[in-house]
């Protein structure tokens, strides 16, 4: 369970990444962003932190912010109803993110997952996006992504986002956040 | 018709103000901003600027940008094979922009139709964006926007975008830029 001053502390540093990266939120967005840590408690090495423009039936968007090192662990995101699962775009917008994909593993990938989780990350095909570039990741197939180490911000346009549904590979992990208090 | 110069000119004004609001673009991006006039051969006062990232059968995002006191013509996005037009959320990330969309009329909205064009500017509900503020715009509702003197970069997210569709109040306007040879 992450506390609430853990939370309101990881909220403040994604707010000023953000800024670094010359994004502009609202009051309200910066008192939203949601900070997951999957239950893992310990954020700094397997979390993520989200800023929701938009998220209605149709299409979704979101900024991602990664803390240096910070993974966002192996999941994918299946059918819903009969329909094909979430389609997502993540681009990059500041920092360094490696993205690892089903597909031909790459040889010598640079990013590591975190120590003693190794079993719950098996996709390793490597993508590196650095600003300006970009990959769009196909419903229904895992992937996992980290930050170089000075941390990276991701737009992530998409299919309707529902978080709730995602399957993780590693079954400790509890997708919605629980924050004390 | 638009002169190949008239193009690049364009394109590299909209990169520079682009970079300016800390976007990066790949080469190929900014070699492919689409500059459109609307076949109305008067770019500085009825143009958009625009780097398509994604465009796809679920959902599309974009940049756009306008140049001081740009506008975008009154259009709206109509059904599309029995389902719903385009939806469309405008989030501006520098500058200002302000939007009119069917609703109440403002009493004193602050930007005005490119003159000798008012009879087809039909809607006149502003709201005004600034960075870190968005708006979403209904299927099949008409809009038209306008950069304030400082011009504008807007992120578009939206479901599928089929600009060829766009149904224009102006009967003169072609959506599809005509580029000499």
């Amino acid at each position: 369970m992450l506390s609430r001053s853990a939370v309101e502390q990881a909220q403040a540093r994604a707010a000023e990444i953000l800024a670094s990266a010359g994004i502009a939120l609202t009051d309200a967005e910066r008192a939203g962003i949601e900070v997951a840590d999957f239950g893992l408690e310990d954020l700094e090495r397997t979390g993520l932190e989200v800023v929701v423009y938009e998220n209605n039936d149709r299409y979704c968007a979101k900024e991602l912010v990664l803390f240096p090192g910070q993974t966002c662990p192996e999941h994918r995101h299946p059918p819903v109803n009969g329909a094909p699962g979430k389609r997502e775009t993540f681009r990059c917008r500041q920092g360094l993110v490696r993205l690892y994909v089903e597909g031909e593993p790459t040889p010598s990938a640079s990013a590591r997952p975190p120590q003693g989780d190794e079993d719950y990350y098996t996709v390793s095909h490597e993508i590196e996006l650095r600003p300006g570039e970009q990959y769009t990741i196909q419903p229904d197939t895992k992937h996992w992504f980290q930050a170089g180490e000075e941390g990276a911000v991701v737009s992530e346009f998409s299919t309707t986002s529902r978080d709730e549904l995602d399957v993780f590979t590693d079954p400790r992990i509890r997708r919605i956040p629980e924050i004390e208090g």
